[in-house]
């Protein structure tokens, strides 16, 4: 069950970490930005002590995140495309020919995220082999949908496409699994490490990554939902808190095991598969693949 | 926050009803069909002291279960559709012109159940208005959305259309949040007492019924969340009773307003406003529409 | 047939009058703004003599076109959202409570302009009612669904509607037809007369205006199609001035009527009920229905 | 401008050609199915000289074809899906492994026929590779989207997934431009000669057949759209006849050249990158997509 208690945000699982004052092959940097409209927390693993803490491969993982990331202001809007341009730019490194890929499923709202930045997006690949337009960056784009939909790992889709078309780099857009909800549509973490698409809601897939598809992989995520199991460990563990203050509390002896199973027993009622998001997330959904096609877009306007 | 908590369903409310022998306004009669694969259970509340045990309005509640309703299964869907047929089939009373409306927002897949039915129907009733077909039963149909779209309660726009195109008899059409996660999908429910939409998620809206609409209201509901209340309360339950079965626990005292408020903590954090549904609800959600247009349309088969 | 010939166009309408030298009733300024990127055209119909010759009410039209309307460029779209949000404000007169119509239908898309348009915006009515905005304008918005969708007249609808909300003034958006292919995805087209929905391509709907819905209707128009017969009727006559001007062309006799039959005889075969639109419509109509959205939504910003 | 007017459908080609009684290397066998419901014909390109005049390669093209394929009966739309399964059945030939591939753009509705059939397939090559079906046909599907959307030619998405995932056969699915208004949503061509994508609008694209694929091609294509060319082309034609048919038209002299420039040059206007397509497009895409998934969906009944 370990899997999906875990979240997809590099923050989270580094707010988890017990002593960070010792040297752990990870560190920090805080910004904030644009009046404090944002902020910047840049996370990097520089090593397998690093990877091994936080579960996630060495690199560098970007989160801005601010209240107004889901709100209906256009101007608020363009400062986080500006800053997400920004970050997308150093780790591009001079890119020429890029593939973005929608991952997700554009029928389940929360999941809808890639998809949708992916009908977003000003291709311009074709154009270019066509010779219509010149001088630009050769933009492609793909959202190939859930293996549910299609049968084929999204892995298999895209390793043999970039044999096909030969990206310098992919850009992954996917929805993400946070633990806590007030992350859920305020958040986007970019990184330089590719994805491990569901991880966070415990459909483990195929990863795709530099050692996968032969080519660099950006992933830009956005949390839209919390496992279940999530949230059921966090009321397990309120509660025990609660009842070991309780006089005759401390007195209760509770095993591990014990504490697994309690968690455990809830879930096994088909509750496991399932995922809590927002009444609203429709609207955050849209907003936000809208800030990151502006984004990517914004490289190729000429 | 006990609103947080109801299911939608009478038959889950009726399941809670700790000593069902007496005499209480409430009947239950359970019919299996169709070879088993379909259950059917009626609940009729009698009186005004069913009523308040339930919960729910003095009338018919129709409850259409089995596994395989939401399996890719053209026969099963074939049953259902029947099956559901001829339940509306007995409400309707030779009603001859009906409104169909579709609760919901067809942004959020979970809440799209209504807008797909209404997507899938055979209007009528402009047809007959321009002399194209005859004889046959007036259908109009909406799905005006939610009142985070409209600005508009749907019972204001309801009302108002009612009193314009004077239907005998409206259908309406509800995503609803049941407590059993297995019932997801899996459930049909019908009642001809009407809606309040949104009440199984705590988003209490104003009522949809004869005294409202000024027209009976057939609902017919499909439970496709839970509320992420009644998960943490469940948990909350099953923590309680292990803790209370641990040498020592029965010493432990716990009143129910800390009991309550073991639960409203956790509850505080944004999560009042999220729901729990399944990964696979685009399909379950798609199929179900299906079925419930289907057993609408067959009606006006010449 | 004529009403399928007709376009939806003020401007194009006008550019039909043979002599326009003389005080026909009809007023026309026009305006290069934004360093020549938008085409503003103003035509007054100040009178009944007016009124006749352009077949449309005496009222104010006003066209915005520009090439780069339909174009992927955040800062063109910018302009245009601004010129439409000031030509708005004219003709609001300082409203306080708006009802925003999405004609058409959202499954064919060059059908989707108006319910697009709803999709995007920021409505305020209920946030108002519940005390959660204060000092806003109130905003509504319904995307109702087409006839066929319904079987209900648009005006039957928004009658009803109109008398229990009671906006100070319903802005109607909606597709139009052209008949100029190069208008298409390129023109805004507002005016302060209400519409009659689909009068450009021969569907003709009941009116929507300040005597049908008891309230002032600006309408927001998009021309998307071009009807066929007005295609048709184009290459008939391009026909005709081609044999007129061969030799022995003048000695032959065509009437009126046969003209016309002409024209009728090839549309008798189902096509008097289709449309012309480009390929790329799916990219125009999202586009410009976001420019339209963020035109409204801007009276909202605080 | 050549390509413009055809049509994709090998029965309209055939009715074109003047003199079909001597042997042509083309056979045609017209049947009667399902009591008059349902017309099938069968057409066999059986040479190169047949494949020239048809302008279609070598290969068997059966149409199927019916007025009530549009209608929304369940009883209609089940002969035709069992009509559908039994001609697939013959093309098949007990291919186990199988890639639907949905061609087109889903947000234009005339085009999205392809990935709506893609959406409602029941894939089982992912569950069959993880064990839990058995004994079943292997599907996979994508509906990958248009160049537009993508900058990938089809063909170069489909090359490097068919070389990945080694399917047995392919069925690619596609919107087809026909010349006859009547067949619109009327009728379903399947061949087993794969496709050309986009060549009866125009818009020729890179063909999916056994040579580009590697793997046999069996397309299921409904006609969709008229091209705009194809319907200028036969209004110029009408209008010949007609001038012709006038005292004194005999004798105005018309080289092919005047003939081809006339109807180009109403076609330079922008409107040879448009289609014609009915009002009601929406309808009957929804209703075929869905014969067409049910049809391909039955071979993996259980």
């Amino acid at each position: 069950m370990e899997k999906y208690l875990r979240s997809d945000l590099a923050l989270e699982l580094n707010e988890e970490i017990e002593d960070s004052s010792i040297d752990n092959g990870i560190e920090i940097k805080n910004i904030d930005n644009y009046n404090g409209k944002i902020r910047e927390s840049i996370i990097y693993i520089k090593n397998s002590i690093g990877a091994e803490l936080l579960g996630k491969p060495v690199g560098t993982y970007i989160t801005i995140e601010g209240d107004e990331l889901c709100k209906e202001d256009e101007d608020v809007h363009q400062l986080f495309s500006q800053c997400l341009r920004d970050n997308l730019d150093k780790l591009l490194k001079g890119s020429k020919k890029i593939l973005v890929v929608g991952m997700g499923n554009r029928f389940v709202t929360p999941d809808a995220l890639g998809p949708y930045v992916v009908d977003n997006l000003f291709v311009t690949r074709h154009l270019i082999s066509e010779g219509i337009i010149k001088n630009s960056i050769e933009l492609s784009a793909i959202a190939p949908g859930v293996m549910a939909q299609t049968g084929v790992e999204t892995q298999e889709i895209l390793q043999s496409l970039c044999s096909k078309i030969k990206p310098d780099i992919v850009i992954a857009i996917d929805a993400l699994a946070a633990r806590e909800p007030s992350r859920l549509g305020r958040t986007i973490q970019i990184c330089d490490t590719g994805i491990s698409p569901g991880s966070g809601v415990g459909n483990q897939r195929a990863k795709l990554d530099a050692t996968t598809l032969g080519v660099k992989v950006i992933a830009i995520g956005v949390p839209t939902v919390i496992s279940v199991p999530a949230i059921v460990n966090q009321v397990v563990d309120d509660m025990l808190n609660f009842f070991m203050s309780k006089p005759g509390g401390d007195r209760i002896e509770l095993t591990d095991e014990e504490k697994y199973n309690l968690s455990c027993n809830f879930l096994e009622k088909n509750l496991i598969s399932m995922f809590v998001t927002p009444k609203n997330i429709d609207e955050s959904v849209k907003r936000i693949s809208f800030t990151i096609s502006e984004a990517i877009n914004s490289f190729f306007e000429l």
